[in-house]
């Protein structure tokens, strides 16, 4: 918006917090703020609402981390799921994204980010003590790290491996890498290509 | 989401409700929900606010049509702007769009749309009865037509023009058509550059 007002302060309010959320700038979050109010009761008034719940019942998951709107979550208090296995995610994004895959029905473990000595992020800072207390507990057989292949993933992987070193009948695994279903060979880096070599599987 | 359930349906719904915002998908809206429910205290609690409010107080202005939080809206009420221009614009994103060009310092009127009969769209529809009842109030000296450069929004404006041809004090413009600034004349359409070199002007 201009210097010149063209509307009252709670509506500029409206667009400057929509434009903080991911994925809307500046412009998007005017347009989509114009669309809130001009649709009202379709769609203004039941998403208030949601935020309103969202607000009063939304919370982290005290066994896993995740974000949910009941204690112990969904996924921990399933009775379907494999509890001997825990999926160790960095962020909820990650469970998210396996879950819409649905190739693991296990619990999981959201770390809350990365191992980053740079940034100031160290083992206390991420969600590892409660990992390590839940494996105390003697349930869970196996562990798999599906942390980014990134250089902070792999350090937190390491850094988790060897917190879970002495519990021997833990199996601590990772996932795999190579070349991404759909993928063409051209167009991958030299890391993934020999990774891919590497690890070959038979025909 | 899959079928199985990651989260309550608390969080289902909002991301359901958010993918319905412009400019959100599916994917973008699943950010956007894990974004707000992750900043609670920072970005959830202070949009839901901001929502409720909007809830409240966002209405359309009786004498203009825009949306704002008090009737008279902010611009039909500041007494700086010139309330013997009005400019007639589609909808309140032009009207947005105008006021950050902030090329005129006039009042408003909105049509709420265009002319359209094959979408069952008529005079009835459309704001114009109370554009013609603000020019009867005697105080208008010119009304500038800044709709759409398409087939309806021309339509609308020449429908407009003839419901003020009575007014024999009130001058009736339009916007100039011709080749935008910045653009370049290789990628401009032929109707554009007609109109350009048709209404050429003294260099």
């Amino acid at each position: 918006m201009s210097t010149r007002r063209v509307a009252g302060p709670e509506i500029e309010r409206l667009i400057q917090l929509l434009s903080k959320l991911p994925g809307l700038g500046p412009r998007s979050a005017r347009r989509a703020a114009l669309h809130l109010v001009q649709k009202k009761d379709q769609l203004l008034i039941p998403l208030a609402e949601a935020m309103g719940v969202a607000v009063d019942q939304v919370g982290i998951c005290s066994e896993c981390g995740t974000v949910d709107t009941s204690d112990p979550c969904t996924i921990c208090s399933d009775p379907r799921r494999d509890g001997a296995t825990i999926v160790v995610v960095e962020d909820v994004s990650d469970l998210w994204a396996l879950e819409r895959a649905s190739a693991v029905s296990a619990h999981y473990h959201v770390l809350g980010g990365t191992l980053s000595p740079l940034d100031g992020i160290g083992p206390d800072d991420l969600n590892i003590s409660k990992l390590v207390e839940r494996i105390e507990g003697g349930a869970v057989s196996e562990v798999i790290l599906a942390v980014n292949a990134t250089v902070e993933g792999q350090t937190t992987a390491h850094f988790i491996t060897d917190q879970l070193a002495r519990f021997e009948n833990v199996k601590v695994t990772r996932l795999a890498h190579g070349v991404p279903v759909g993928g063409e060979l051209d167009y991958l880096d030299e890391g993934t290509l020999a990774q891919a070599l590497r690890a070959r599987t038979k025909f």
